[in-house]
């Protein structure tokens, strides 16, 4: 038995959770801010058995990994139009850090 | 010395609150969702010393088991009253997902 | 590699923040109450090599220490007026609770 401590970017927080939830992992989730990431972000714990940790480490890669992607910026409303930038840019997202921690005991109550 | 995360539903968290604080252990309460139990629940970290966690086990399991309520539905205001049960209903309440982590080091500043 | 948990005063949880990215830890920051420190309380993660740990207990001893502090109460508005302290009292702030948790695996995505 295994404590895994996921910090993921908001963005990715749902399709993580139902990721999760679909392959019969249950997490917790804390909001969490700033740090590991950009603000804001959302802590996952999950309580898992040793021979689940590849499977699990795979489906949070598989949501969060960081990469590129083409925001198109929203118009300036009431803002200084001479810095907006009237085409989409490329931003890095997502991104995961996580911790796989001992347990030295479990219960379920 | 451990650390000692556990989850516990928002209902039964002011009680357990209470109860800690009565046996003197000093717990650090977090905002939680989803997961181990149904949404809200609450993650609290207590650390203690050893000799202590058995006792600290048996208050979370005292005031968080999981256990049967009748629960009286409320009146279905403005909604489908079609769907309406008009008798006290048994759910299922409570429950505490518990974790007892090892330290390395503890400090107090 | 190691998992520091630190609950902070909310009072020193901004300092604390600024300190941290300045000497190039990166934390995340969870929302919390009560328990280890008078409510509210801010609780930091920051995964680090074991070779900082020195430097990042120093670093959270500095901003977050339990010390007196002067202060001068509001006025009360439409309180009662019987109980006021018109003079600076002496009350204790800050103060930091800190575990350093091993960690089995450590993975950036
Ligand atoms: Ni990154
Ligand atoms: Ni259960
Ligand atoms: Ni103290």
């Amino acid at each position: 038995m295994k404590l895994v401590v996921a910090v993921v970017q908001d963005q990715d927080s749902n399709r993580l959770s139902n990721a999760l939830t679909k392959n019969n992992f249950r997490a917790t989730k804390l909001a969490s801010t700033g740090g590991f990431l950009r603000s804001g972000n959302t802590t996952f714990i999950v309580g898992t058995e040793d021979t689940k940790i590849p499977r699990l480490l795979e489906i949070i890669k598989d949501n969060c990994r960081s990469r590129e992607q083409m925001v198109s910026p929203v118009s300036p409303l009431g803002g200084n139009a001479d810095s907006y930038i009237p085409y989409p840019i490329e931003v890095e997202v997502g991104g995961a850090t996580v911790f796989v921690l001992p347990i030295e005991q479990f219960h379920h109550f």
